[in-house]
């Protein structure tokens, strides 16, 4: 066969070669003998031209036809044009139109939110949407390669629970046939029993909160790396949370700059980043927050507009650590000599961006482990084999959720979380 | 500090030196002056020895108060000695018991599947249930090189749909605040979508079936990988199925090769596994089985005994293609002069595994799908978005979903399929 179909990532690489593009038409432009085509094939744009010195060249006429997004197939040779959007070109010789597309609904014009979300299959298709997923891709990519070259055990955990792991308000409720089910907020729990079977473990999956907030932070289903360590203490963690980020920074800043140029993401911030973060307690936050003149009082958890305040103090992220435990879950693990805080950690991003990650030390004390349970009220019997793990060799360990769209909206600079996984769930939002 | 905290399985590269390790006790034993302890950290077994020409030594005491399963710490130097299991042991110096387990519930005597999946969180520590997580671990990660190093953007898709894509018998219910929604079956609409931006495109998450089978081979819950691709048809994603079960066969085999032996895997039938694997369609099948003396007629789909019986006239996987339109999903693409076939395909594993892959060729014109739809007496409504792909630049586009769990039984040659995920989901079983 004459034609080898090529993706246009790969075209630099055949230059001089004859080779079919199949893909979409982005947008096109007549000049005198010449028709310039945009192709984008999902992997990239790639221009390609007709020259004819006849005005009806039967190319010409399939060229007029052309609607954006229609779907051709293309074939002809590389030829490397310094002019060219990349560097390369291509001399259509052959073009086979599959489909005339419908009036495209998204044309460069502003479109308004609730339109564009009713079409985010198209939407996709647009230069900004597909940059954020491409560094989404990117960045999954290099949470993965961080835990598994450090000899990380992926396991697993259930999205289909019987108990709650963080409170019961905000829990989707299933039947599960003779039962009663949610979908998980965490996979936290299960991890410290692979914990202890694995040493050093991560679960990455979709987690789900009902909640009934409409913020620009919050999904209803998200996605979560969740690592957990045995014999981990709190300082540990904190370690791997820097060096995870630290991490996904450089891949994402070395290997997806094109896509942050076309999000016109000014990265000197994320490149100033260094280890070891800031790190403060709850309380010295507290005493910050005050003097920046915040209302916040002690025992009071951190909203938006704290977290703001924050980043304004510190340009690089911030690690806030021993909070209040009456603001915090039941399984973290108190201070010593400081039963009223615990040995948690939350690390808010840089540039006002707050929270992307949230962890700490669990409680490995068994008699302490029941009576938080009591205190929260939560049926022993569903957490049996909890608190089996602080009966056959319990040990100190630790662990943290790092919230992949939070992440990546810092990342990008991105307002709005709705735009950085494919089909966002929002308050009543499920379509499409 | 003297003491160097090292996992066990890189604990050859410490020969000569000070380390600390911190796990579990899982054996131990005496002989004369020397006391023996096998200790798991999860990553490995290592051997680690006291030796004391006094009877009282207190590390003697330490020693004999230990029970399966205590968490402790030790400390020493390793030595290489080659009747050590793994080669090298460690020569105790200072013992740090941090928890004495109470009486361990399993033992190396049977125990009945209800008492360990009961224990599921503990069975976990157990070597071989140990051995098929770690071989799990690597399938994954083998698939997600595959489909990165091949170009595939992974684009996660969601758990939460409006729409039933294969059926809403066995669909799992939930309020979604002011409507219904229920829990994927699979991700292949939405990849449908976004292989139209992307070009190729991988889901992998989480998948439910709420079917109320209790064989060796369902889960409620399971984790599926699923291409798709933008131009491609039946052969080319068969080629691309063909390469994916190869990569993931060199993979395991190559790296976990010490996991396989503890599961006592004869890994011949796999090792001699190569490309083409035998393609025949539905038609030819249905011959060769009658043949065999299956009763099954034409139009019937295959049961666990007619895939077992494929398996044993090929000792490769099979490609079954062309499938009768009524037993596959709306969506199936008719075979050119023959509607009532469709271009799918299941690719059955080897020694009588069954399905472990099935896709195909979608629907790609407008007319047609919509009539589909309607036999189907899908609402036309929730499916407007999909509709939609094949108004604006439609192509021919092909996939597949390989199911993790059931191609992990097969590489580890597990009867059961429980044994596959960490916290299975079975009809009746949500705990732990």
């Amino acid at each position: 066969m004459r034609w080898k179909w090529v993706y246009i990532e790969d075209v630099s690489r055949h230059a001089g070669e004859d080779v079919e593009v199949r893909g979409w038409l982005f947008n096109k432009r007549s000049s005198g003998k010449i028709r310039f085509l945009l192709i984008r094939d999902g992997t990239g744009v790639l221009q390609a031209t007709i020259f004819s010195p006849e005005k009806c060249h039967p190319l010409f006429a399939q060229f007029d036809a052309l609607t954006q997004e229609s779907s051709l197939i293309v074939r002809g040779r590389v030829r490397q044009d310094k002019r060219a959007p990349g560097g390369y070109e291509l001399e259509i010789a052959d073009m086979e139109t599959v489909q005339i597309a419908r009036d495209y609904p998204i044309s460069p014009k502003e479109h308004s939110t609730a339109f564009l979300m009713e079409h985010r299959h198209l939407w996709l298709r647009s230069r900004k949407q597909h940059a954020v997923l491409q560094v989404r891709a990117e960045l999954i990519r290099a949470i993965r390669d961080f835990f598994d070259g450090r000899g990380f055990r992926l396991m697993d955990t259930p999205i289909l629970t019987p108990s709650a792991c963080e409170g019961t308000t905000t829990l989707f409720e299933t039947q599960y046939f003779d039962q009663k089910a949610f979908l998980s907020q965490s996979g936290q729990l299960y991890n410290e029993a692979t914990a202890m079977a694995f040493g050093k473990v991560y679960c990455f999956g979709p987690t789900f909160r009902a909640e009934k907030s409409k913020t620009r932070r919050h999904l209803i289903e998200f996605w979560m790396v969740e690592p957990e360590v045995a014999f981990a203490s709190l300082e540990d963690i904190i370690e791997l949370a820097e060096d995870l980020v630290l991490f996904i920074l450089g891949r994402v800043l070395s290997r997806r700059r094109q896509e942050l140029d076309i999000l016109e993401r000014d990265t000197k911030p994320l490149e100033r980043i260094k280890k070891p973060f800031p790190r403060i307690t709850y309380d010295e936050a507290v005493q910050l927050l005050k003097q920046k003149g915040s209302a916040i009082t002690w025992g009071n958890d951190f909203g938006a507009p704290e977290e703001t305040m924050m980043s304004e103090i510190f340009d690089l992220p911030v690690c806030v650590t021993h909070f209040p435990a009456a603001i915090k879950a039941f399984y973290m693990q108190p201070a010593p000599e400081r039963p009223d805080v615990v040995l948690g950690v939350d690390m808010l991003a840089s540039e006002g961006f707050g929270e992307i990650i949230g962890g700490g030390q669990r409680i490995h004390d068994l008699g302490l482990l029941e009576k938080r349970l009591k205190e929260h009220n939560l049926p022993r019997q569903a957490y049996e084999w909890y608190i089996d793990l602080r009966q056959y060799g319990s040990v100190p360990h630790a662990g943290f959720g790092l919230g992949v769209e939070r992440t990546l909206a810092w990342l990008c600079r991105i307002k709005h979380i709705r735009e950085t996984i494919p089909f966002p769930r929002l308050l009543y939002r499920i379509y499409p």
